[in-house]
């Protein structure tokens, strides 16, 4: 447990004169920082662990805000669920999301008002996932509540906010054996898939490079007064780091099988100052006092660079930017031996030479070579279903489908743990002039012979 | 004298462990990479430094392999300048540059054949600038050689491939109060110079961040017997590193101001391992003894991801891959508060919103309303000349109208040593884990006060 009080220490400093304090102890320029104990020992491999199957996966949801709401909509048409709860602070959002699935066979109770509903929810002996999308700072201590209460957890993005948060999750997942997966819809979004399956065929040949970002103008949003319950994403923003890293990087580290044969072995992360935010938060107090409380506070930078080497001496960029005028991007580009497949900006692109990118024709011929089973199977009824254009139904759709089969899912708390981890290494790095961290191996070392996902659904055939 | 020892000391060592030690004795992790005293005392600053009008510019080519032979034809085109002498090692070469110019009026004499023929042309007393086009490791020497005998450098990409050459160059311009320019040529295309003058016209708001990028499948090329004479280009490929970041990091460096009102504080650089070149040296060593010198060699990574942090807090990311298959790029990201324009993967693009890039249509309005003076003078002669699609004589022409005018460059001494130091800066912040280092301010402070480059070429109305 020595490196779990490291961790303790580390993430109860606010300040980054003192994190720097602690890197001066800890690192030289020759090793980068050094805050934590590596060599943990796993208790029990949840990568590729098949839980027993479950005829009907029962589910109780926590928050019902942007997300809970079309959560609850979506399962509601996936077959062998039952859904048995929602839970939310406010009565009208539960009973609003109640209300939505009123013409389907689901009968949920509701769990509302208090503060701690949400735990007499996962007391119930009668659910077998918990559903989580609640603000940030409450998904990791609910989803390990859910499984100190016997229920696997699905809990939206990111998982954890601290390296403590990261390694409660593991720590808890291995003991319970229940699974803890991050909701990262965007490892199920129709180019990231195919572009895992060419990644899986070796059509990109050996994977040299990969980017991933979340460029997505969030100011207005962000400032809104109903959009984020108490504000509470606009705050987030004091920090510096990439504060939302798993989006980019979740398809890229699957096609890079991170964790299942190679890891991240350290980062470096810079990050622009505010020109923005600050602004903006001032302007806005200026003619409204619900907004003092946000004038002359120092935001996060606009822009982060976060550059991460995997042990195999692979390099993966993320970026992360809510403030810019600037089209959506996740980037989500591959670059192989053989070939480079790029989303952003649209429409995504894939060339195997440095002459040109492929013809739309060409294109179509690829997407039907590399369609992976679960596109071929749901790819239509999650476009009509819709969420995100479909990804979010294949996402649930295949937790209930791993869920309902025993099998591993495509995510585990490892990659919930990794992916989530980026943002706290990565403010640490930024209070410490950039230098390099490493990132924990939260496989205790079991990244070396850990299986790749099945992209295969064989048990179907 | 001590920070030039500083760096003799540094760019003398070789090894990765004895640099760690080095960024050891001298750095936390708090405080990044420190390994010479930047307080660099200017003796005269060359930056907006007019040189005396001169009514024909006399010129002497050193080097006419790829990059020199065009651009003695170019040269050869414009209006007062007048072609002196030709040097390169070897005879056909000088004589087929020579031939090129044939039905011009240009007569100029030839050093060739031995080692130091390049020293005789400069110490001709009837040139006034010296054309370098050389292997990388002969810039520096040719440069300073030149300023020291009262000619004016012109020096291809990179000028210096040291921290110790680059202030050599800085010095010695300041001593003799001659220019030296870096050749390079990317600030000069179209789509550069209309951001360019967008950002001076506040286009973009305050930008916040840059991207730029040198991605260009060079495999085959740096493996080719007669492209690059003793095969000096390939051998460059044994550091680890950014090793030819100034087509990228030029455009975007002018439109940030570098040097002038704002300059680079520190900069991150990770390395992926080399997955394409050795195997490439060592199959084409089992055939052929040619290559057996290349064969078990160690290359640097083919992706590298660099990223520099600016003093008043903007971040620029820098990549660097010569071997992976994948169209060509330079990225050429500008970000701001306002808009963004991003030139790679081609169309370029520029948008003012989230929600999508501006029409064809609107595009033409904007590189009507933004078209830099030089374009609109001489862009459609550059294009009928070429040289990479007219940028290299938009170069030559703007370099020999400064002179005949007596202006200051657009690019000084200074650009030269900052964009040529990230090769070596990279380089030791790969041999350190990435940590950070310090980005030397070779305009000793000037910066703060440095004026912008004129693009009103106002002198011609």
């Amino acid at each position: 447990m020595n490196n779990r009080r490291d961790f303790l220490k580390l993430t109860s400093i606010a300040g980054a004169g003192l994190l720097a304090g602690c890197a001066t102890r800890n690192a030289s320029a020759g090793t980068g920082i050094k805050m934590h104990n590596r060599n943990y020992t796993q208790k029990f491999n949840m990568s590729g662990y098949a839980a027993p199957k479950l005829q009907t996966v029962r589910v109780g949801f926590i928050g019902v805000g942007n997300r809970g709401t079309s959560a609850v909509t979506r399962m509601s048409k996936i077959e062998g669920v039952e859904i048995k709860a929602i839970c939310d602070l406010r009565p009208e959002k539960a009973q609003a999301a109640k209300r939505n699935i009123a013409n389907t066979p689901h009968r949920p109770d509701l769990y509302t008002g208090g503060e701690n509903e949400w735990k007499k929810m996962c007391e119930r002996n009668d659910i077998d996932l918990v559903y989580i999308a609640t603000p940030w700072n409450l998904h990791t201590p609910m989803a390990v509540f859910s499984m100190e209460h016997d229920k696997h957890a699905a809990v939206e993005v990111p998982a954890a906010e601290t390296l403590e948060e990261c390694w409660q999750l593991v720590e808890t997942s291995e003991k319970t054996k229940k699974h803890c997966m991050m909701l990262e819809n965007c490892c199920y979004d129709f180019f990231e898939l195919l572009t895992l399956n060419m990644a899986r065929q070796g059509f990109f040949g050996e994977i040299v490079h990969a980017e991933g970002a979340y460029l997505h103008d969030l100011l207005d949003e962000n400032f809104s007064k109903t959009q984020y319950q108490g504000m509470w994403r606009l705050k987030d923003n004091y920090k510096s780091g990439n504060l939302y890293p798993t989006h980019g990087l979740g398809p890229v580290a699957q096609a890079m099988d991170i964790n299942r044969g190679d890891k991240m072995d350290y980062l470096v992360s810079v990050s622009s100052n505010d020109f923005m935010m600050a602004a903006k938060a001032n302007e806005l107090a200026a003619k409204d006092d619900f907004y003092k409380e946000f004038a002359g506070k120092s935001f996060r930078g606009n822009m982060n660079v976060t550059t991460i080497r995997t042990s195999k001496g692979k390099t993966i960029m993320i970026q992360h930017d809510v403030t810019s005028p600037r089209p959506y991007s996740r980037l989500h580009t591959i670059s192989g031996t053989k070939a480079i497949a790029q989303k952003y900006p649209l429409p995504a692109r894939i060339a195997t030479n440095h002459l040109n990118w492929v013809t739309p024709e060409e294109m179509k011929v690829l997407e039907e070579r590399y369609q992976p089973a679960i596109v071929k199977k749901i790819g239509e009824m999650a476009k009509k279903v819709g969420g995100h254009g479909g990804m979010d139904f294949m996402m649930d759709w295949r937790l209930i489908d791993c869920l309902r089969n025993g099998l591993p899912l495509d995510m585990d708390v490892y990659d919930a743990a990794t992916w989530s981890s980026i943002k706290p290494l990565s403010e640490i790095s930024v209070a410490n002039r950039s230098n390099s961290i490493d990132v924990p191996d939260f496989t205790g070392g079991s990244w070396k012979t850990n299986k790749q996902v099945d992209l295969t659904l064989s048990h179907l055939k």
